[in-house]
């Protein structure tokens, strides 16, 4: 079509479609490599081709290699998290709900004050230049989050699944804590911080993390509601495909409409989904959806590392750093062991006062679980980047020496926490938790008891749910556990709620008749 | 996540994942209805939807309501026509190759003269301000232009395969002739037109077409041999999704990037890859690709109406329009009534001339045929508004009243186009070739003949292709016919080629071992 199109784009487009397809292909040649993974082979793909980029024009700085926030948190960032809430292993998750929120709300809030002040006290004597307190506090905010792309990059939910939904679930909440700690730092006159400050802070956080949990599971029923009314016996697996795809992006962008946690509401959104509204759909739509999500994430992800590596090399950022390397250097490596501390010092205390709660010994978190569960969320990825891009290049922004070595510092330390434990994390979750010979969430394998027994207690004994939901090994195994724990008890009348008001409203697994020929309707076309 | 999104984008994403995802219940809603379909559902929730905008901002222009032909080319358009590739019938298209090759270029360009000329003739009395030659050419290659993303919505494949691709084959390889003539209009010094012109126009012509052509089968090979290759033993569904889905649209961007017609490169693109890459590939994706490809064109053609609706009450542009009712209406009768003629001048005679060279007496087009040849492609909608937009409407352009009034009489004209017929053409088509009854391709129902003896002659029996390729009722059932008809001898030999050369190199159906597990394979996550 002939068309005066903007030739520039249709470069950079081609241009990453080729760099993607080709992590594709290298990223499954290394796939049996230990060491490797997708994100290290995108992120250094990347490097090579910004520095061929820099190297045919001449050091010119090049738009392709701009990062696109907008792009980022709008496009790029939805699919992913949708992805790993419709995937996730929805039992272990929810068992270890109140873990995952003292670590995400808690412990994030910990690390946040450890990196402000670390840095505020520390870059005094580096002379940066002017920050402000609100700079110091958006340095703890950037830094504190787990970067939950980076965190399913190394992370295997079928090998660790314990460490995979504290990790990675720990991500997700702490968006909601930092979309809070933002709007405080933005709204609170931070010279008079008291109790009552305190409480409002407390107060939001509930607010924020309810309004968007519930935005997300709104949304959700209400696609499988429309699925199961509407297509009662006249499928079509195009619209079904096309709906599901729609709603669970709508609820990402409602829910950053109204000034919500995006991440959070696609997340349970995907929960939501994988439980009631893939069960509605015909048996194409299944293979569909289950694929085409899981496809949409991983280019999404590649794309994300690539990216990175791409703008890490533009030449503009890095004038002001290297005018005055050793301190570009220094806010770096004070940065980074900001964040060791930072996370070391929630993990640790938060798990004791976690395995305080837990009345089964083989639930608690021993030390080398502990020193996984640190080091795991340890990675800083696209969203530490992105957020760093709004505090400190907004505008021209960047030629103050101060931001523009910030911007540096957080690529450094992107770059490097990324390559160094995305190498590292996978052969030292092998090393400490020996996951082929004892399951790491720390109930001994007990998976000769009989099924028989265990169905009245799980309620959902035949299930094969997106993603292998379940694997026999992570199973409580006896009458005590469900009378010790908590949360069996609450997930029994979950199931029973489940069984007699949500699935015959809104569908699920058995509650859906579908033809036996459904699985061949025709396509709309 | 906190970010300082820009708002006003997020309102309109929401704003339009709500309405298409309104329009894909309504459209199901009303499936049964004969008359109605989602194309005219989508632009009229358009309309609707932009009344409400209008009238809620109090008549202010709003960029929601913005067409923008990027978005559209770049994002929109390459899904819709690789999609349309790759379901398409291969067998029934490259049958009718040589007629569909002589309605898009000799049709398209006979079509051109007529309207560029009637429009000068005509508009010279209207008095509606400085139009250059240009423009008038301009004007007869962007409503000689079959739009193919209107045919796919009135036009049933399976109902009616010979019109289903002679109309929108012809609209895919007049892309080819609408470039090719553009950029005549824009390097050919215009006052000397001459045979050695001409000579060029046809050899500028048959380079572009083949080029493009070649480009996307090259892509669609390499990427049939990348999968075959790579993946032999190790199948990872999301990894072959996701190159599919690159690779084809890298053939179109590739295209556009050296002013080739990516619609003819990404419609190649797609019969390759439905012909041999699709057979490399797992169950699962398999059926991810067949369905994500028709969400994905589904979704981009709801979108594409949806955005043409609002984006035609856009205030400004009637501006000059009402300042004169009566001119605006006369432009637009006066184009309407030129693509009617255009059509009908090169619809006849081609028909006409392709019966002479057709021996077989059931393979000539009869009036009936011809007429619903003419009328089914008589619909101009979004691509020939993003044509007279770059024309017409480029930096500032649309102050002069005549680009404006062309700019509001092409959404008139594309309005009534697609509604009128796109009520009309479904009815229309049934009352004149009763597809229930006899079969519109010509062959009488020779659906009795033993399978035994069509076998050889067709060499691909058991075939079940993409989008079920054979229907038994349309296949040639006599040795008479492949005698007679050379598009049976060449189809013979590239059998025999295909079978003993690319099938064994390219993969295809029967060339690729699948382990009989490889569909339950684990994703990549």
């Amino acid at each position: 079509m002939e068309i005066g199109s903007n030739n520039d784009e249709l470069y950079s487009i081609t241009l990453f479609v080729v760099l993607i397809s080709g992590c594709i292909v290298i990223g499954h040649l290394l796939e049996k490599n230990r060491w490797i993974n997708d994100s290290i082979t995108a992120l250094l793909t990347g490097l090579c081709s910004g520095m061929i980029i820099l190297l045919t024009t001449k050091g010119k700085s090049s738009r392709i290699l701009e990062f696109d926030e907008q792009l980022f948190f709008i496009y790029l960032l939805p699919p992913i998290i949708f992805n790993a809430g419709f995937q996730v292993k929805k039992k272990q998750f929810f068992r270890n709900f109140m873990t995952i929120m003292l670590f995400g709300a808690v412990g994030t809030l910990i690390s946040f004050c450890i990196i402000s002040f670390g840095a505020k006290l520390l870059f005094a004597s580096l002379d940066i230049g002017a920050l402000e307190l609100r700079d110091y506090l958006a340095i703890g905010a950037i830094f504190s989050a787990t970067d939950s792309v980076c965190t399913l990059q190394v992370l295997n939910q079928d090998d660790t699944p314990l460490l995979y939904s504290l990790v990675f679930g720990e991500g997700v909440v702490n968006d909601a804590t930092s979309i809070v700690l933002f709007n405080a730092i933005q709204r609170v006159d931070l010279s008079h911080v008291n109790s009552k400050i305190a409480a409002q802070f407390v107060g939001n956080f509930l607010t924020l993390f309810v309004t968007s949990t519930l935005l997300g599971i709104v949304i959700g029923l209400l696609c499988a509601y429309l699925i199961k009314k509407l297509y009662l016996g006249r499928h079509s697996t195009d619209r079904e495909v096309a709906l599901m795809m729609l709603m669970a992006y709508l609820s990402y962008v409602m829910s950053e409409m109204f000034k919500l946690s995006g991440i959070l509401t696609v997340f349970f959104c995907g929960i939501v989904m994988s439980h009631y509204t893939w069960h509605n759909v015909t048996q194409s739509s299944r293979t569909t959806t289950k694929h085409a999500f899981a496809t949409l994430s991983f280019v999404a992800e590649i794309f994300i590392f690539l990216y990175v590596g791409m703008d890490a090399l533009d030449i503009e950022k890095w004038k002001f750093a290297s005018d005055s390397p050793g301190k570009s250097i220094a806010v770096s490596a004070v940065l980074f062991g900001l964040v060791l501390v930072g996370r070391a010092s929630f993990v640790f205390p938060l798990s004791f006062a976690s395995n305080f709660a837990r009345k089964s010994k083989s639930d608690k978190f021993d030390l080398k679980q502990q020193v996984t569960i640190w080091w795991a969320g340890l990675m800083r990825g696209a969203v530490s980047m992105a957020l760093a891009y709004n505090q400190f290049a907004r505008s021209g922004h960047t030629q103050q020496p101060g931001n523009a070595i910030m911007i540096t510092s957080t690529i450094t330390v992107v770059l490097f926490s990324t390559i160094v434990f995305g190498l590292m994390t996978k052969p030292l979750v092998k090393f400490l938790l020996h996951p082929p010979m004892l399951p790491e969430n720390g109930i001994p394998s007990e998976t000769a008891s009989p099924r028989s027994f265990l169905t009245p207690l799980l309620g959902n004994e035949e299930e094969v749910e997106v993603g292998k939901e379940n694997s026999n090994i992570h199973r409580p195994s006896s009458l005590r556990m469900l009378l010790t724990t908590p949360a069996y008890t609450i997930h029994h009348y979950w199931r029973k709620f489940d069984d007699a008001v949500m699935r015959p409203v809104f569908g699920g697994r058995g509650f859906t008749r579908l033809d036996p020929v459904s699985s061949e309707e025709p396509s709309v076309y």
